[in-house]
């Protein structure tokens, strides 16, 4: 075995610009944790709740249930489209969008049209082509900048329904390292902005357009202000049940645990004023891999729409995953609103559209997600699946509409369009139920229970030895060379034989033996018993071959008469079990050369 | 521009498969959301709290911190070794333990020493070659099979500290399905187990050997039942606080919002026997990608330990990502125990060991993540970067220790060892800022923020029409061809040139002139002025081509004295406002060359 490693520190790195750990156990720290200090600067950083307080008191999104979906609003073309070293062109938006539309979302943010002139183009375009359906809002993002706000209304000409989409920094660092302004004129600063929106709206009688507000990074703002700011906005815009402007609540980074945010959702939720003339929606980002949980309380917390992209694209860590949201309602029993019927297609779509890959884990869509190669889990799946097709039949439902409670499997790939084919899988890690769950999947053979361990010990050798994955064709190669190829290669073999019954339930059996290892029992052999295999038996210990069959099962391998059969026996040889299987369109030249098969194992191993 | 899409709902489906929804709004739906029930057949799935109940009352965790690092215990060897398509050969395992005790983990659970060869000579290799640690413990996984155990207690034989780690499916369907026993049944299971498990740790006096237990599926187990078998456990195994038990709690499988895995563990937390003598540990998968949510709440509810992998591989969606937990601690002011200052090397070295991608958007460690591509964006961080600076030096202390605040960036990439480089990338969503930055960085040019605008439509027109990204080299090319090469390269050029100062304040300058499109002006011309720029001004006024110098800014490129100098000139020529650039090693011949180039520019706008 190579020694890769050792115990001597200066030997070992192999990393040595990482600083070995020096610090002292901390002084409280019980026996069990001898984790020590690091050399890492967290000292530079403090906690969220030190940043911004939330007078949150008596919380009730802890023991909230989500009982239906929230309005999706995809905004890939928009901030996910922003994120991308190579933008998407015109064609590509137009794949995207379409994409959306047929996975049913109904409020999509399109564009960010001042900001660059394929935006631009692009909503003129759908304005142009009226390529908008008749249930889809299209959402367009504008800075608090007159001109830009002017291009941004030049861009919606003639589009149905619209929301136009303001958005401001107001947390304390941007306002004052990036705008270098106070409270008061930030305030103000919004206020002038949807001011001018409402004019140039009140200039287009007739058209559908309505608001959106985006307190840029909320969660690091102080909630009073954003309610000052959003309450305000509420009553110039003078919102309505009919004509709701939609509060956004952007963790444009996050920051904190993700019951923080939720907190300030719920702050937020109960003092906004005009609550029924409020859409309150969320944009959580994913910088500490907790977007989607983010999202989740904050619906828990009152929130009604969520901002995300197809897989989490968007800057840095990306927006969050508006599939994994979406589907985890599913497998909570609520509609996700939503079409994941052929999650494949809409993965492929967007990998192309965005130029960037769904990683083999990705939660529901990922290579694999829906594949179990530990022997544990392989044998409860095996067994799940198994159970699971018997509780459809005795409900008399097909499969897919059945209750689907399979162990380690959170959704049934069905569902999604993916086929069972993938989920199974054999390396080292695992054991006799996947390697049967495979074999009958995709050869028909229904290993004997009893059978399953002795194969099982083979396929460990062989990928121990390889380091590598067993397939489905390596595993029937593997089955045929350790079982079928005896009974048809030797050392003894069958040159020719019959049977007959001369008496019922009397059987004899005649037969040429070649090979063998020894010249010993070569040549024309008889036996009798009370069947052709007792028959059989009989004939080689004639031959000097004793062997006694302790077990038969044998199965055609596809349905028709046409199909081979397959049968396995277990044989006691030399005080020695051994299985041995065999193949042929005739079940009984199967068992034969089954039989046969066991004879031979016994004697490869004596060799 | 191509048509891409369709209003046409026959023409435009690209996604033929998609079931296009056509349910019904709900009845009770407000007017602004138009969503329509799917075809999602969600009615197969039960949700979580009907499948378990949790009777936890006045729960304390979604007010709490987390002050401290737990116990973190990276389980990369064993249940994510497992979850590979080819498991780790004896070299790579070596390798990831190295990783693992370099970055200052000191619990490492390292093989499933029953389940394969590999794992059981992995573990002899670790006791023969004294490669852990005096501070590391080592943990191993078993089943409760006494067969099984006995392989286990061999493969650890002569290692100085270690957790052997039983465990037991205990939720209902894994109860039912796979193994086919009652509660009490799986109770009497864990009992045997675990008293085999005694005798064979007693058998070994002086060895310093500890417990774990992990309820398989933890949270879909009923509480009841959990705490009746891990108390058990905990008398049985006489815990106490110098040798206490591990109680794992795997949510093997998520199935429900975070907070319902916090409010099981609280719990548990408040009902565990012998508290100070059990170490409460947690085990998030990540199905709903939520497993970070989970670990991070479970810690606010009372876990003590936390198992994972490195950057969440694990079987199906992976294991909770150990680097993100941690790092989400650092950039809250709390000493995560582990070394991350050289994450790349941390991340190429689980790349190469488990042979998966760690994907662009991952956090931390994502090749995107420290990058921003949005105009906003980046002006935000440009401006963060330089305020940062100036703290650092009103501070006294290097920009490495001071407090990070910069927008956008939860973490300062030094910290990871990562360089700024990345950290601003321009494309055509891009802003004047981020262009700014990557020209002052790659090289050494101060644009005037009067100018950025200017150059930044400049960048904007050739990304639009590009597509791509544009590299900091695009940027100095594109600034070289729309500055610089006008002042070289005509029309109007510069044969020679001198100035004078005849007395003080009084300059002169004679040139020769050529090209400029006309005979007009060719030749040589004189000029006179406060300054020589004045005077040049002068000249070219005399020669035809009028220009006022609104402005003027010049800089070295770099320190020292053998430094080119670049100058940066505001002219209004013909009623317009043209910037021009001039580089050289005399400031003098750049300022001449930055007039001459926007009288060029203007010349070539005219044509």
């Amino acid at each position: 075995m190579p020694r890769t490693h050792s115990a001597d520190p200066a030997a070992a790195s192999a990393f040595p610009a990482l600083r070995t750990p020096a610090g002292p156990v901390p002084a409280d720290a019980p026996a069990w944790n001898p984790q020590r200090g690091s050399a890492m600067p967290s000292h530079r950083y403090r906690p969220a709740h030190e940043r911004v307080e939330v007078p949150l008191t008596g919380r009730a999104w802890p023991a909230a249930r989500i009982e239906r979906a929230p309005l999706w609003v995809p905004v890939d073309l928009r901030d996910g489209n922003q994120a991308l070293a190579e933008p998407m062109d015109t064609p590509r938006k137009g794949r995207m969008f379409d994409l959306l539309v047929a996975m049913g979302f109904k409020e999509i943010e399109v564009a960010y049209p001042s900001a660059s002139r394929t935006d631009f183009d692009f909503v003129r375009h759908l304005a142009d082509s009226g390529a908008v359906p008749d249930d889809v809002t299209v959402v367009v993002f504008t800075p608090a900048r007159r001109e830009l706000i002017e291009r941004t209304f030049a861009a919606i000409e003639g589009l149905p329904r619209t929301v136009v989409h303001l958005y401001t920094p107001t947390a304390p660092t941007w306002r004052e390292v990036v705008l270098g302004r106070s409270r008061t004129e930030v305030r103000d600063l919004v206020h002038d902005a949807a001011t001018y929106m409402a004019r140039l709206a009140a200039a287009r009688p007739g058209a559908d357009i309505r608001f959106q507000f985006s307190p840029e990074v909320f969660n690091l703002t102080e909630p009073d202000l954003v309610l000052e700011i959003c309450n305000g906005l509420t009553d110039l815009w003078d919102a309505s049940p009919d004509r709701p402007v939609t509060h956004n609540l952007p963790a444009t980074v996050e920051v904190a645990t993700p019951n923080v945010y939720a907190d300030q959702i719920e702050y937020l939720h109960r003092h906004l004023t005009r609550r029924d003339a409020v859409v309150l929606s969320v944009h959580p980002h994913n910088d500490r891999g907790t977007g989607v949980a983010c999202a989740e309380l904050a619906v828990l917390a009152g929130a009604q729409r969520v901002e995300g992209c197809l897989f989490g694209n968007g800057e840095r860590t990306g927006n969050v995953d508006l599939v994994t949201l979406a589907l985890n309602l599913h497998t909570q029993g609520v509609d996700p609103m939503i079409d994941f019927s052929e999650l494949g297609t809409v993965r492929r779509t967007v990998e192309d559209c965005i130029r960037l890959p769904v990683h083999p884990r990705h939660p529901y869509a990922g290579d694999l997600v829906h594949t179990a190669f530990s022997g544990t889990h392989q044998d409860a799946i095996s067994k799940g699946l198994a159970h699971h097709a018997r509780r459809a039949a005795y409900l008399g439902v097909p499969e897919s509409e059945a209750p689907w409670t399979v162990p380690y499997l959170p959704v049934d790939p069905a569902d999604l369009g993916c086929t069972y084919e993938a989920v199974i899988r054999v390396n080292s890690q695992s054991g006799k139920g996947g390697i049967a769950h495979l074999l009958q999947l995709h050869h028909g053979l229904d290993l004997p229970p009893d059978m399953r361990p002795d194969f099982s010990r083979t396929v460990q050798r062989a990928t121990d030895d390889s380091g590598q994955e067993a397939t489905p064709k390596d595993l029937w190669e593997l089955f045929r060379s350790t079982y079928l190829a005896p009974g048809e290669e030797g050392p003894l073999t069958l040159d020719s034989w019959s049977t007959s019954e001369p008496a019922p339930g009397e059987h004899r059996v005649r037969c040429d033996l070649a090979g063998g290892g020894t010249a010993d029992g070569r040549g024309r052999h008889e036996g009798a018993g009370n069947g052709p295999l007792a028959a059989f038996a009989d004939a080689l210990a004639a031959a000097g071959h004793p062997v006694d069959i302790l077990g038969y099962a044998g199965h055609a391998l596809a349905p028709g008469p046409d199909s081979a059969a397959v049968a396995y026996v277990r044989c006691r040889i030399g005080g020695t079990t051994y299985w041995g299987a065999g193949q042929d369109t005739s079940v009984l030249t199967a068992s034969v050369r089954a039989v046969l098969s066991a004879v031979n194992r016994a004697k490869r191993e004596d060799r």
